[in-house]
C-alpha cells in the first residue's frame, strides 16, 4: 500500500541516507546532482565545488533534496525536503560543518570527492534549512 | 579522476539504469521523484499517476531525468538528460509505450506501482525528448 510518510519517518530516512539528489532551478530548468549530505537539526549540510549547481543556487536559492531507499517494486520510501540555499561563510561555522561531513564521509563521495581539509579550497559549504518535507512509501 | 562523460557513455548509463530521478519545476521550486523509465531512440518514456509532478509538468514542461551509478566514493557516474514533457494521448502510441515499460518492469516500480493494464486507468504515459545531456564520472 502506498501511503504518505510521517515526519518522524521522513526524518529517519534522511538521517539514514548518505547520497541524496539535490535539485535546483538552473536557467529556468530543473537540474539534479547526486550529493553527500548530513542532516543536523533542521538543516541539511552539503559541500560542493563551485559549478553549475552553486551558480544556479546563488541566483535562485530555492532547492530540494530528495532521498530514497528502494528495496524493490513494493518496498520503497522516498522523501523530499525543501529549503533555501545558504552559503556558509563564517569560518567557525564552516569548519564545524566540514568536520561533521568528514566524520560521516571520511573519503567524501560523488561529485564532491575533492579534499576540503585545507582552508584555502574552492569548496563551498552550504546548508538548506528545511522548510517543508513530503514523503511517500510503499510496504 | 573526475571527467565529463561522452555521449556514448551517457547513453549506456541511461540504457542500463532502471530508476532515475525526474526533475521538474513546481510552483517555482525544484521537485524530484524517483521513476522507472526506458530510453528508446532519443526519448525517455515514463508512466505516472496524475499527481504533483504531472500537474507541474503540464504547467511547465521543462524536465530532466538524472541517472547515476554509484559504486563508491571514487567510482561513480551521473548523467542528466533534459527534455520537454509530452503526454502521450494517441491510443496506439500509448499502448506501445506501456508494453515496452511493462516488458522492462513486469512488476512496475517505485511511485509508479499501479497497474496500467486496463485501458481506463488514470495512469499517464509521457515522454521527454532528449534535447541535451551532460554527465560526469570518476574512475
Amino acid at each position: 500500500m502506498i501511503r504518505p510518510m510521517s515526519l518522524d519517518e521522513m526524518r529517519a530516512l534522511l538521517e539514514q541516507g548518505r547520497v541524496g539528489r539535490l535539485g535546483c532551478v538552473s536557467e529556468g530548468k530543473p537540474y539534479i546532482v547526486p550529493v553527500s549530505y548530513i542532516l543536523s537539526g533542521d538543516a541539511i549540510y552539503i559541500h560542493s565545488l563551485v559549478g553549475r549547481k552553486v551558480r544556479a543556487l546563488r541566483h535562485d536559492p530555492r532547492a530540494c533534496l530528495q532521498v530514497d531507499d528502494i528495496q524493490d517494486a513494493y518496498n520503497w520510501r522516498s522523501a523530499i525536503a525543501f529549503g533555501r540555499y545558504e552559503e556558509i561563510a563564517d569560518a567557525g561555522e564552516r569548519e564545524q560543518a566540514v568536520r561533521r561531513l568528514l566524520a560521516r564521509f571520511p573519503h567524501l563521495t560523488p561529485v564532491e570527492s575533492v579534499p576540503v581539509h585545507d582552508g584555502q579550497s574552492s569548496v563551498i559549504v552550504f546548508r538548506l534549512r528545511v522548510e517543508e518535507m513530503t514523503g511517500v512509501c510503499e510496504a
